[in-house]
């Protein structure tokens, strides 16, 4: 959807990916997509986005985008190794010198201490700096970022993030550093307001159907949609009045299937759910085979409300462990409503949770019949309420059905809580 | 690193995807990753990728890709709407004329008859071609590619392919019609030969101390890393000879790290072993909550040798599920080598599997002691040789942490399968 600029100047943006194996396609570009959706929040664009191999054509690429945009985002290339040239390539580009960053130097000595790792010498260079230049801190990796403000080596007008390779070290540097400068270089403090809203259980259709027409109506809001599996977040940008407009509609449609208004995922819901109530959870897993426990998990505090997690791959498993019926097996299959029912009340009978979800389901790519092709998958789910189970079929790949599975597995557990 | 050819011309591929979603971050990038793919398995590599929004800006970008690179492929931009304008900016860059193609006029009625729709007028300039040049036909949707060979124009003398965007459309010709004319442009039946080595447990500094050198002296060899969460890919390209030539240096060095040589993935690698030696595992997991069963049951046809996973978060579970004394959890702690062993001796026992591997640890990024502090993790793996038990310290993110730690459980099922 095109932007409706309130009134401020854009700036050109450029993001340089540097990576050999981005090019190879073994590795997925997935710094690219991230960067854009963080400047989309900020109200900001990237107009342009290029993917070099390591080494030397990292100096022509950079050469080019400085004399192009106003601000260029470089990825990749700080790291020890004879390929990674970005610092002495940006060195070139701008015509300044490198050196040694005493701080840089510092650190790099106390994250090997840390892990009793010996540092070498290969390290070295990662401690060096631009004449000039901002040295980014990483919390998370040895390679430290840099910003090159605008005309620090007098020609080009523009300002050069250099920024990590491994996400876990640039995401974070991106928020605490980048964001800041950004927003300084843009010469606002805020631009628009953006919220998110996340939603569970139905797909970027239906907000197609039933709701886009009217939220275009809506004057200076921009708005986005991001659909990933089993999931879309519906991303409102402008004033907050527009905002608050849209967000009421958008409520009117769809409230029961809203996860969050603040980008938290639906694990992080559902963890944050079982602590304001004081519940606890178990579950119990076939097809999924500890994908939910695996997320749920990864919930900082998860350790207070989740307890009990049983991964039943086999048959022998779900009977001895949470008491499936040797019967119910042979008479429903592993693959059923009343297998999942059980699965779920015997996994909270064991573990003497408040509440246990179940999944059981075929996964493919073999293991289909006709009257139980790949993607049939049930769940249970088991409270001092009682019991419900549901069956559906998710025809996708292996990874694909088991992020769905999970996903509905999870919005189960959601929905019983809201409605405590 | 610099290529070294083996003493064959390099043709210089250029991607150029358009689109404005994709620099929003709404869609990902994957054209360019598949493409990547595509052209390595023919030999052939992409020297740069660049992605531009829809409208004027491709006219710019695709001016200075064909003056830079000898091949360029451009995705989208093909459709009926105002934004779809790829075939008007190559008319320019190229200074041909564009014609209306009655062989692809006839198509697009009968696409649309099939279908019982209506065509309309925007449709119309998708029947578009260059003077001379090739219509490539498009069986899965409305937009014919074009394929303009060099010196179309006079100059410049760089082949221009024109994709369409959706994969459905763009996959399906790419084969058929741009892999004939890309290897005619290359003038060989396939190069070169990739190879990638995976690599567990130790780092990319590793490499760079003790084989980066040597591998350097080898000549017509490429040598790439991508260190990814405690594992490192080396990738060898160049011709059989040389490629045996790296491998064998690296073996000599790394070869107990070694976990495959086909892009395979750790528990890949894991499940396939259990397979050839006809044996089963359970797992028994504390701090990783489900990764490791999570990461085993993502392999296909993993059932076979997988069928307990114990998630025991809680000491009662530990306790009450595998077997843990309480007088060991009382005495050592939850995270000790001797709660490890015997995690994985009891879950070994009550599965009755060949093979359990434990992990107990503290994710964080609270609950660190003095004594432990987060990041501290132990393991135990039990088998019918007895139990070995380790500890260790990452000090990392909550999920950067359980991915190091679910890495570091499989290998030790790797290493001991390797062992038999």
């Amino acid at each position: 959807m095109r932007r409706k600029w309130s009134g401020m100047t854009m700036m050109r943006i450029e993001i340089l990916n540097t990576g050999t194996e981005l090019l190879l396609g073994s590795t997925r570009n997935t710094h690219g997509t991230w960067i854009g959706q963080e400047l989309v929040k900020l109200g900001l664009r990237v107009q342009r986005q290029v993917t070099v191999p390591d080494g030397i054509a990292i100096e022509e690429a950079l050469n080019e985008a400085t004399h192009r945009s106003d601000v260029v985002l470089v990825t990749g290339g700080l790291g020890p190794t004879s390929d990674d040239i970005t610092r002495e390539a940006t060195a070139k580009v701008l015509g300044v010198e490198l050196i040694e960053d005493e701080e840089s130097l510092r650190s790099l000595h106390e994250f090997f201490t840390k892990r009793n790792k010996p540092m070498v010498d290969a390290n070295l260079k990662q401690a060096q700096n631009l004449v000039g230049a901002d040295i980014l801190p990483n919390n998370n990796g040895t390679a430290p970022g840099i910003y090159a403000p605008p005309r620090l080596g007098g020609e080009p007008s523009c300002a050069v993030f250099l920024l990590p390779g491994p996400p876990r070290e640039l995401y974070p540097m991106f928020h605490d550093e980048v964001v800041p400068r950004l927003k300084a270089l843009a010469g606002v403090e805020a631009i628009d307001t953006v919220q998110e809203l996340k939603f569970v259980g139905i797909g970027e259709s239906d907000f197609h159907e039933q709701l886009d027409e009217d939220l275009a109506k809506i004057d200076g809001l921009e708005v986005g949609y991001c659909a990933r599996l089993g999931e879309v977040d519906l991303r409102l940008i402008g004033s907050n009045e527009v905002i608050t407009k849209g967000r009421e509609l958008t409520e009117a449609c769809f409230k029961e299937f809203m996860v969050s208004d603040d980008g938290s995922d639906l694990e992080t819901v559902v963890v944050k759910g079982l602590v304001a109530l004081g519940k606890t959870l178990a579950t119990a897993e076939s097809c999924t085979g500890g994908l939910v426990a695996n997320r749920i998990t990864n919930v900082r505090g998860a350790s207070a409300v989740f307890t009990h997690g049983f991964v039943t791959y086999s048959n022998e498993a779900k009977a001895q462990l949470i008491g499936v019926s040797e019967e119910t097996l042979a008479s429903y299959g592993a693959v059923s409503e009343e297998v999942a029912g059980e699965m779920a009340s015997g996994a909270r009978a064991t573990s003497g949770a408040d509440i246990a979800v179940s999944i059981t389901g075929i996964a493919g790519p073999d293991g289909g019949t006709e009257d139980k092709p790949v993607g049939t998958v049930c769940f249970g789910i088991s409270s001092k309420d009682g019991i419900q189970t549901y069956r559906e079929i998710h025809p996708r790949s292996r990874l694909d059905f088991k992020q769905q599975a999970s996903q509905r597995a999870l919005d189960l557990v959601r929905r019983l809580l809201a409605s405590d």
